[in-house]
């Protein structure tokens, strides 16, 4: 058995998210499909099971059940040594991040591709809602980005690797990634970092419905 | 000068969190008051000089300037000593509630009781989509609180006091505290401890448009 085994499912990005980290540390780990488009996220064994908030990723290591990719990229930074904060101004600073990523970068852009790009929805007021606010919310990643290499200056930490979730999914979505330059550099410098993996190439399960 | 100064506005249970605890802390604190109806948040000023991420609460402390409500108490728990984890178990598990409360209790409940209970918005697809979400999201806590005085169990962590962001608040927004029994029983105990206070009895600003 792997080191790691992690519940996933590749149209996931919150699942990406561990998976990435996994890949940039050079873990031993194994993936275990979760059927979400099939409805298993929300069944009763799931949920007692699994994980009580009805959410992919979990990840399973030395006995412990983690949910929550934030705290699964805490956990990872801290037990591996790579990611993570060197100080306690660091360590806030990466949790800001990570907290504005599942508030409002990860969160309405996730929501917003899974309707227009994987379900193929017409506009809608929802997705029109959902596009404004996930607009705003990369601006202000695109601003904070100018003049830094990663989030937290010259070197990747998982505050990046939590906003990399879904920056990678190749769905149409109705936002230009040519609006965001720094984000675009960013991504590509990702890309550069040893170990690194498209989502859909490491994450079971289908990427279209 | 008091020793905690809070960038806050009274609609705001973002900004409730952080005064709650000081609060419930005894803490001695004083408010800046944030003129979000008035667009202070989207200024360059704003933005610039209090907050990048365009949001309240910040908070100041011997110098330090803090943002993201979830930051600012996992500070104030290990600053003061007070509502926060006992093990490295405790602490995952209260970033998992607040990252889930982030993510889906406050963010989905936040937006909807802006639109609906204090814009007077009426009913639309919007509206109808976050309420279907947040109810999913008041679900899952409520099933957890089952059998439990508090999130982690019979003690009060900032877990507690980050999902008890909005609930106090009167705005009606269309969905049924009666829903959720667990909740009300929460919430109850919460307006037990000393040094509770009611949102609009200790944040500054309007309470409606």
């Amino acid at each position: 058995m792997s080191d790691y085994r992690l519940h996933c499912f590749a149209l996931s990005g919150n699942s990406y998210k561990v998976a990435l980290f996994l890949q940039l540390a050079g873990a031993d780990w194994e993936s275990v499909f979760v059927d979400y488009l099939g409805g298993e996220t929300h069944t009763d064994r799931y949920r007692s099971e699994v994980n009580e908030q009805g959410e992919a990723p979990v990840l399973e290591h030395n006995g412990l059940k983690l949910s929550q990719s934030g705290v699964i990229l805490d956990y990872l930074a801290k037990t591996t040594g790579q990611f993570g904060p060197t100080s306690d101004d660091e360590a806030r600073e990466i949790w800001r991040w990570m907290l504005f990523d599942n508030h409002k970068f990860t969160s309405y852009y996730a929501t917003l591709r899974f309707m227009v790009g994987v379900k193929k929805s017409e506009e809608t007021p929802v997705t029109a809602f959902l596009r404004e606010r996930a607009v705003g919310a990369y601006r202000i990643v695109d601003k904070h980005l100018v003049g830094k290499d990663f989030i937290l200056g010259s070197r990747p930490t998982i505050a990046d690797i939590s906003l990399a979730g879904y920056v990678f999914m190749p769905e149409p979505t109705g936002i230009e990634s040519s609006e965001f330059p720094a984000i675009e550099a960013w991504k590509a410098r990702l890309k550069q970092l040893p170990g690194w993996r498209h989502p859909y190439d490491i994450l079971p399960g289908p990427t279209s419905l």
